[in-house]
């Protein structure tokens, strides 16, 4: 809040801010209070690594190290480390930087842990997204976003999405989604359609529906934007845009008979998680120019009781469409798409409320300030804003590009502060597949080894540092670490 | 046939082999004519290059030896060879290791092309492979292969199979083909039934067919089998065995309401080229005990006529499913799968006699004589036996031991005799996906660059040479060479 007050900013959506937070009759305090209590809990495991570690390095070298080493983070951490790590710091003294990435990794396992068992909470809450989704006309959702850590929490914070078996996601610098795995997954979907009727049938007239999602900065838009796009918000937003209509035409002209998808554009102001929803027009194409701002929407609809405020949530989308000039298109999308939109915007709400309430308004870690780098291929369970720096990577000789932002990003981080930088590598395995597990294991084997061949001067000196861990397909398996040795 | 006869072999579809061959009712002479024409001219753009080079070394370097060397090169190859390459001669002597590579990559594109012409052809002809296929009670097959560069001639010579949209291929070191990928092939052809009705509607009651292809060698099992199984015959049975009950049983599991597959498995001598066929049962299980050897048939219906023939292969496949003992089953496979498996043999019969006419029964090239290596991730218009060692590899990371086992194949091929190693890298685009045409070339230059990583002392030597090239996904497209600088 405070680089925001220097900067001489009014919060968009609550004026009042920081000094006072606002009341929006369409937010559940109670919901935001649980959320910040998940938040507070995650980020707490990461954050007691440091200090437990700066406590154990004034131990000394005596013979009771190792002892007082593993009570001190039992009591602090709610851990052990490996015991063979602190009975050899009598030589050299105590490896607090091996120590710092193991610490990170456990508390990311029992994180994981945490949240599965949170989803499968959700997961009933989720039956009514299912239902929300085929309601407004649509089988499934596909939604990429940008790598970028700060929008980590997009669907249990930012849009407040529960995990789904209609929702699949992805992330990549730069919000440049991969064109053929979607299209692959757009075949997975139909099939399932067409073969199981789930969850409509073949003949329905439901849509698969592909969203992306670019992200800029309110605060300092010229150097907390999006950095694979040099914090460009136009060179942003034309990308993910440009993405969108590749896989629409990719659709219609490798599919005949009416094959067709709906798309829509997010944007995410990164400093206080409002985000801003392109409208689609009635053939489903997009502009840059035509947007519904929810800051704005937020601050117009302040006072007006739930039923007023719906009511002008819809009258936003209707006067978006309406957009002349630049933003200028042609008719409204259809109904399901606008209570789709409507609800999008409505349930951000609760999280502009939440910066505003748990961060003043705007978040103080502006800029980066993930904990360890994520490397896999599906979505992963701690979904919380600026925990990891995640890169989607099925092979390092594709996913280098992605790689070397994120190992840029924890140079400052970590190794200007003599931290080394924890990498975890986690995949999904089928066990449905015969040995899939196997190869999978495999895989992240060997993502290790070119990870080691890549970044050969950081592993040497222990400046970088792997885990490896897999997981079965459904949502809250456990997880199970690999060797990589 | 020299070794063979060293070893005191016997030919085991035609005895009098090879001083005089066999003539078998079911055979065609006339196609084989043609097919020894095709062979004969591929084979001869590459052969050429080595005496032309030769007489380019006697040229000297004096002030006319661009011109002399072009036109050589003209008269004897056909082609030019890059001027620039031939003016920098003076300066150390002709860059014969680098015209070698170069002729190498100009005689693939020039038999591309000429294949190109000739699928178009049988592009016609496969309208009835389609029509059969269907009518056998198949909607795809999907073929995985040995690496191995003498099962280059899987499909036009030893199956005597034309292209077809029906059929897809792969080939893996060791038949080792990649389940995830299937299962991904699976769901398209699923798909394109249900959508498009292609080329059965989604009731028909037609099955997915996975075929896979091992060998072995009748002259030099101990040495000349598959490599990646240590010339260990059993093993490479066993293994692809594994993998299609593997894949039959992802399907099943992670698809529900009786989706199934049809499983086949085919051996060939690779010194013959005669197969054997594995008889399924009446559940669809194979054994490796369970076969008919189309060398036998061939032999015990030398002199039979046409359909006392065609009865005595279908009486052979009925006596293989009666099979006592370790390839004990269940019952006859379906009707379809005998006629289809009655046609593999009858087709087959042409390749022993092709073998028997043209190279007196047994290949004088026993072990490998690849000209080239080629890695791509589609099959190869160019289907000629031991034309190239073919590694269908996405990226170097993953396919690296694959590309180390061509490149250890043409340490002895080529660097022994002081040749450099080219190697052609082929991939097709979509053009009906918007990007795919530039992602793929970026693909194409990625690849090279790991490549160049992997190999640094051979590339930096001028001992492995990188070409590449892309090509739409329609047979016969053009092929377009790729900057790889
Ligand atoms: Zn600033
Ligand atoms: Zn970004
Ligand atoms: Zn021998
Ligand atoms: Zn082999």
């Amino acid at each position: 809040a405070a680089h925001a007050l220097a900067h001489g900013l009014e919060h968009a959506a609550c004026p009042s801010l920081p000094e006072r937070g606002c009341r929006h009759a369409l937010v559940q305090p109670s919901e935001n209070a649980r959320l910040a209590e998940i938040e507070k809990s995650v980020k707490g495991s990461f954050d007691a690594i440091v200090p437990a570690l700066k406590s154990m390095a004034a131990l000394g070298r005596g013979p009771d190290f190792p002892e007082q080493a593993q009570q001190l983070a039992r009591q602090e951490l709610g851990f052990e480390f490996p015991q063979e790590v602190l009975e050899r710091a009598w030589v050299r003294g105590p490896e607090l930087g091996r120590l710092y990435a193991e610490g990170t990794f456990m508390a990311l396992e029992r994180a994981v842990c945490e949240f599965g068992a949170r989803i499968q909470t959700e997961l009933r809450a989720a039956q009514n997204l299912d239902a929300f989704l085929v309601d407004c006309g649509f089988h499934a959702l596909n939604v990429s976003a940008c790598a970028d850590g700060r929008l980590k929490g997009l669907f249990p914070f930012i849009l407040r999405l529960p995990d789904s078996p209609l929702v699949s996601r992805s992330a990549f610098a730069g919000t440049l989604f991969d064109i053929e795995e979607d299209v692959r997954h757009w075949q997975a979907a139909e099939l399932r359609r067409f073969r199981e009727g789930y969850p409509t049938t073949a003949d329905a007239q439901t849509r698969y529906l592909k969203i992306a999602v670019y992200h800029g900065s309110s605060v300092d838009p010229q150097h907390q934007g999006c950095a694979a796009h040099g914090s460009n918000l136009h060179a942003a937003i034309e990308a993910a845009l440009e993405r969108l209509y590749q896989f629409r035409m990719a659709i219609e002209n490798a599919f005949c008979c009416g094959a067709s998808t709906d798309l829509l554009l997010i944007g995410v102001d990164t400093d206080t998680d409002a985000i801003r929803i392109h409208i689609p027009d009635a053939h489903g194409d997009l502009s840059p120019h035509r947007y519904v701002d929810n800051a704005e929407l937020y601050r117009h609809t302040l006072g007006l009781d739930a039923d007023q405020a719906r009511l002008a949530v819809y009258e936003a989308i209707r006067a978006a469409s309406a957009s002349d000039g630049w933003g200028k298109g042609e008719g409204m999308p259809h109904d399901g798409m606008r209570r789709l939109i409507a609800t999008l915007l409505i349930n951000n709400m609760s999280q502009i409320e939440y910066v505003g309430e748990y961060y003043g308004g705007w978040y103080g870690d502006g800029g980066h300030a993930e904990r360890f780098i994520g490397v896999g291929n599906g979505f992963q369970e701690v979904q919380v804003r600026n925990l990891a720096y995640y890169a989607h990577v099925d092979t390092v000789e594709e996913g280098a590009a992605d790689l070397d932002v994120g190992i840029k990003i924890f140079r400052k981080l970590n190794l200007e502060k003599g931290l080394p930088i924890p990498m975890a590598l986690r995949y999904r395995f089928d066990s449905r597949v015969p040995g899939s597990r196997e190869r999978v294991e495999r895989k992240v084997q060997r993502m290790a080894a070119a990870l080691r061949n890549r970044y050969a001067s950081l592993v040497e000196t222990d400046r970088l540092i792997l885990w490896g861990g897999i997981q079965d397909l459904p949502l809250g398996s456990p997880m199970e670490e690999v060797d990589l040795r």
